[in-house]
């Protein structure tokens, strides 16, 4: 690495936080003023809050893939395509799998979060995750992979069980696309559709725990119309190659099971050094690492106390985006000299999609269920790819 | 079931022995002449011959099936659908898996062959077939499948590696189109090509045995060329989860093993009392089971000699399709009291496909090889339709 004397800013991840932290000092940054390089494992971000469209195969997941090189203006920013393997925060410098080695001035960490288990059983080896574009394309294909297998043995009714762990957003938006898929799958596959079971499990003692019980019975409501069943208040003791157990101890046998029950912080960050709480740093109000001035954490590894519930804020592509703004302001006022400008999550709202013209939401205080909720997340969706590729991407991912 | 006074003919399997006995009895008698029933598994006929196109995905199995409803006029013809459990031949009865049975004047036994498996142990269980619609439907999607798990865990080459045991035409065939298919399920799943490896497997001494030698080196040139490996001369020993071990003891790691390395006759005939060898009736010269003048036995059942080189005739649609019209010549001459005529096998020629747009093949005396041949091939097809269900079916299902 050639030693020059602008600052080198370094980006582990190119999801929500860090891709948008990226876009954003290429647009406020004069040419040389720093030297910006993005990490990532992929040369394509991904839109994790559409995943489980591809996974259930209601859409494909190319829809779900922006082209870093659509976005990125590469004589601003270094893109090097590798897998972080660990951070050395006191050494100023990060090392990839392949050996490669980059030191920085200021480190963004945005590397996104993994499945949390909870130390179930058997979930790690035996269940898939929507997380990202490859776990959900496996899961597509394993899904019709198990529909093509059940007319060669008829008796095996658990090919066309589907079992979703968690009924959290990730669970509901699937469960929804997952019912919406079935008719076609049946025709495909000449399935009879009465066969075919999905279940939702939630250990919580509601579905969306957290969100207003009149959008919560509206969205089951609309679920079990279109044959999700539920199993709320009740805890997945195991997963199995045949299955999952329940606390209670019956078993529900399915050839695919889906752990969607909740995300903790990285491995990485965890293991190098920073203070974390399950996988998450606490960061200050300028999104900085504890006892690190040049270290930022922006996205799911960042947590951050809502300090009117006194709970952490949800780890949503929305805060992400958000950070990703307030950190380029911020490390463009540290080379410049400026003031540093404290992140404020400012919540617009909160949407979950049940499928097919159908959805749940906040917007403000205003409830929003049905057509006019599904419309409004797809403005949503818009607004992002908006932000990240101007009109041409909107244009080209957006869903009409 | 309604005793008539007029004769009752059953055909068991609407494959294309069956099938074609099936419409030519529709054609040829007239209303109230006799009554005909039909059993068969599916509603639909499937052409054998081109299931290694939806195997491997480089056509839909739509495609390959035929309504029964589009070729059988139910006034003439009953059709049962169910699968045939027994054969009595001395009480002239057929039991299905449902409980129901199907008394009968005249039989036409046209099951179908399975696979032989030549005792290799393992085959059955861990080996696909291409044998019917709901196997070959099987076959794409676990291809498709396996290529989703490879980006998930990128050091299971055997993902990405496909064994096709035996190199008859079958094999040759599905090969051709799989190493067609390979570009596309590369771009889908993010796979680089060099990583793919399709081995076809043949354990004599050469690929398509029996068939011109050139025409052989020609076939086999043209599938390396698309990236096929071959191992001729190499039996299989075992096959197991994980792939195939070789009689040499070498194990070659597979991810999706098919075998088509050749068929016997089927297991209802072998335990009908019908002397049979490896499942197959050697039929007198009107197709007739030995010591039963109303059992036919049509299609790959049944097993005829070619006098000029003392070996059975091999199991073709062609061959069975000419059975047809015979058995049903032979049916209507019995119920009119006419003259029985013997069959006659007049073999036309044969045609293999190596994927778009090339083929091998013999027509009468003539060699043919590339576009020509894989031209000749589909006519043969287009010939079959419009002899199944005229001008409009060869239309619709006809290859251009």
């Amino acid at each position: 690495m050639i030693e020059l004397s602008t600052s080198r800013i370094l980006i582990l991840g190119a999801g929500y936080g860090g891709l948008v932290t990226a876009t954003r000092l290429q647009k406020g940054l004069n040419y040389n003023e720093a030297e910006v390089t993005l990490v990532n494992k992929y040369d394509y971000h991904y839109l994790t809050t559409w995943l489980h469209e591809p996974a259930a195969g209601t859409s494909h997941h190319e829809r779900a893939k922006v082209d870093l090189n659509e976005v990125l203006d590469t004589k601003k920013i270094n893109f090097v395509q590798g897998t972080v393997e660990s951070i050395e925060p006191d050494n100023k410098k990060v090392k990839l799998e392949d050996g490669t080695e980059l030191a920085f001035d200021y480190l963004v960490i945005g590397l996104g979060s993994e499945p949390e288990t909870f130390g179930i059983e058997g979930l790690k080896e035996h269940a898939f995750s929507i997380r990202t574009i490859d776990s959900v394309r496996m899961i597509k294909e394993h899904i019709e992979y198990m529909f093509s297998r059940f007319n060669n043995e008829p008796d095996r009714r658990d090919y066309l069980t589907f079992v979703v762990g968690g009924a959290g957003f990730t669970g509901i938006e699937f469960v929804g696309e997952l019912a919406d898929r079935i008719p076609e799958l049946c025709r495909e596959f000449d399935v009879d559709p009465n066969l075919v079971r999905i279940i939702n499990i939630e250990a919580a003692p509601t579905a969306l725990p957290g969100f207003d019980p009149e959008l919560v019975e509206y969205a089951m409501d609309v679920l079990k119309r279109k044959g999700v069943e539920f199993l709320i208040n009740t805890p997945i003791k195991e997963c199995t190659p045949d299955g999952v157990i329940l606390a209670n101890g019956e078993e529900i046998k399915a050839g695919t099971v889906i752990w969607t029950g909740g995300v903790r912080g990285n491995h990485i960050v965890e293991e190098s050094g920073i203070d974390v709480m399950r996988g998450r740093v606490k960061v200050d109000e300028y999104l900085r690492a504890p006892g690190y001035e040049d270290i930022f954490v922006v996205g799911d590894c960042s947590l951050i106390i809502n300090e009117e519930t006194d709970r952490p804020y949800p780890p949503t592509a929305q805060i992400a985006t958000q950070q990703g703004f307030n950190c380029a302001e911020n490390l463009i006022a540290l080379i410049r000299g400026g003031e540093l400008k404290p992140f404020k999550p400012e919540l617009k709202g909160t949407l979950a999609s049940l499928g097919r013209g159908e959805a749940i939401g906040v917007i403000g205080n205003k409830k929003l269920l049905g057509s006019s909720a599904a419309i409004m997340k797809k403005l949503s969706d818009l607004r992002y790819l908006f932000i990240l590729g101007g009109i041409s991407l909107a244009l080209k991912k957006a869903k009409f």
